[in-house]
């Protein structure tokens, strides 16, 4: 028997200020402005800031907020409280996840697939390049990962879902087959996290990173995240050695010596406006299920799935048609995406193109429903049938990502 | 004969609201709230995120306002426009300035002083304990500088101002002594930018870096900045390989390459919203000749010691006598620094204390006038005299930075 649902989401989807006249179907890029946002913008302008000035650092608690968000996060990714710190880029939390993960390791190998986001690949390719240690990359086809967790394999680095079809690996299982073939794990959950049921505790993660701007709705360049599971918390090696990850950060030592714990992960200057508009997108999650989520975004992507089908000849379901292989966004192929996805614009479906022949459509549960799905599929059927994308405007218009 | 002050101080301190019932010096720890920064980040929540959402990355070039800002900041500190970027965390900015620097040289010594923060040797600790090349770092007394730039030295590392006693080190000298010696410069304008006329491009700096949220008063956690001298932008080497120093961002390639001049150096998504205070931060600049600025700095200073020195026995001068070797800040040594400071604090006038010992003075011309020195040292007389410092309430209060 089903669980009842207990989550509001007409409730959770008056949290926010959706993007007026749009249908938005973009939030697994950058999630929509959370109702409370402002208010709590305000606040820290003028009450902490303006009033407290630099004493805001401890009177305001500026100092703990990468924590306390840590905290909250946490509860959605299923990590071990205390064991979670925000700030910085996706890309620098990468970078040190990995760093830290290779240098538990005697083996040379760090392994990613092709799925994973290019930029991941980046930094992995500026790590072995310019790290000591002689580390080499391989990137292998996302269905040969499994066979590929070989003995020369140090890390196994991987994002979870593809951000072009929405493919999602079986963390728990791979997460098993890696540490038992003596490899460490890093997780990116940018399309994770706020998207579906992740269990980092579970599945027994080593480390996992994500962004916060995309399904946790924290804003145009809202701070990352990183985990670090309990049993390597207190050793985890760190390269970039900010003042803020040292045992005394105020003691003004002259050597560095890493904090117990996350805290070592911390760099420099945590981003307190960013911060607390994350703060404010957080508090959308109060009382939501992740349960309810899953299930409310398995049928929502169900729908949408049957009804372009249905409706829209020539588009190619290119996610998987499994539910349970899927993350929460809906890909589809058509030879003409990129004007597809111009002319869905302008009529007001937001979605995203990504090459070469990708349209994408994140489905967020916490504030998109049916009647967004129901109209989505409307327009496109209507772009499709009335041959809008081959209209030159649409064709030639610069690429938007 | 002096040229005559073209800057209004009464209109640029109108352009900040100043912490209600403080005299505030401690600007150059964080500068206080701009005026306008209310009203920006109700802009930017409302009718950027909140109307366009994914669509502001253009519509409203959040894509651009790395450069946008870098180009506001350069006029600041002397950079060519087009040559600096904004983003990330200082101590993040300087290992990417380092690294690009020591890729330059065939030799292996990195050399700072031990008038460094303690967090820029922490990174560069990191750097040379990690990175390929064998590099070693050498910390040098500040007056010891010159004589040590032997020809081991790859990179010249400094901070020109010693955030506990305020030396400025002379970049011109040094950067052209370092040149002669074939020595790649980094230098770290934390307590100079907006504090004091910087001429980067006449001093042939190599590289700087800096942060937002001091002289520049961009806010808790404001973005840093970046700069690399136009000779080397087109070829420095990057390890942080982000996305958004691709060649091709959007167009999700498997390899990284650098994007052309400084824009190789971002990362990952820039911070937004941060970003849009720093902007309105920026606008108190408006019309600000740094001539103007350093004349009211060294003014300001000159007062400062002199009525300490007259009213406040047993506080030693800890910053140079010669204004021409201070930034714009003032210390004293005093053997109850931590109590006093407290005690200070509790009055109303806003200063640090930096162990063991320092009384620590931030002057910022921009919205510090005469009254508030004044005050000041007022205050700091009042608590001498009255033995406020020798309250234990005072000396028992956790350290607060």
């Amino acid at each position: 028997m089903k669980d009842a649902v207990t989550t509001d989401f007409e409730a959770t989807r008056a949290r926010f200020r959706l993007p007026p006249g749009q249908v938005y179907l973009d939030g697994n890029s950058l999630g929509p402005l959370p109702a409370g946002a402002e208010a709590a913008m305000r606040r820290t302008l003028r009450e902490e800031w303006g009033e407290m000035a630099i004493g805001g650092w401890n009177r305001a608690d500026w100092m703990g907020l990468p924590d306390t968000l840590g905290d909250r996060i946490a509860r959605l990714i299923g990590a071990e409280a205390g064991h979670v710190t925000v700030g910085d880029t996706l890309s620098i939390r990468l970078f040190q996840a990995l760093a830290a993960a290779a240098a538990m390791s005697d083996r040379r190998v760090i392994l990613s697939d092709s799925g994973n986001f290019p930029s991941d690949l980046y930094m992995a390719q500026g790590f072995v390049a310019n790290m000591k240690g002689g580390f080499t990359l391989r990137v292998v086809e996302p269905e040969a990962v499994a066979e590929s967790l070989t003995e020369e394999v140090a890390v196994l680095m991987l994002t979870q879902v593809d951000y072009r079809s929405g493919r999602r690996h079986d963390m728990a299982a791979l997460t098993a087959a890696a540490q038992a073939a003596g490899i460490v794990t890093v997780w990116d959950l940018a399309h994770s996290a706020g998207a579906f049921e992740v269990d980092l505790a579970g599945a027994g993660a080593d480390f996992a990173v994500g962004c916060t701007y995309k399904y946790l709705n924290g804003g145009p360049g809202a701070p990352a995240f990183l985990y670090v599971a309990p049993r390597h918390a207190d050793r985890a090696h760190t390269v970039l050695n900010g003042w803020l990850g040292h045992a005394a950060p105020f003691g003004f030592e002259a050597e560095y010596r890493p904090a117990p714990g996350v805290a070592r992960m911390r760099i420099g200057t945590p981003a307190i406006v960013q911060m607390r508009v994350l703060e404010a997108a957080l508090d959308a999650w109060d009382g939501v299920s992740m349960a309810d989520l899953r299930a409310r975004s398995v049928a929502l992507s169900e729908r949408f799935i049957a009804g372009v089908e249905a409706r829209c000849p020539g588009l190619v379901l290119a996610s998987p048609r499994d539910p349970g292989q899927r993350g929460s966004q809906v890909s589809f192929r058509f030879g003409e995406a990129y004007a597809t996805m111009q002319a869905l614009i302008a009529r007001g479906v937001v979605g995203d193109f990504r090459a070469p022949d990708i349209l994408r459509f994140g489905i967020a549960p916490l504030y998109n429903g049916e009647a967004d799905i129901d109209a989505a599929v409307d327009h496109l059927e209507a772009v499709i049938a009335g041959r809008e994308h081959l209209d030159p405007a649409h064709r030639a218009r610069k690429r938007v990502t």
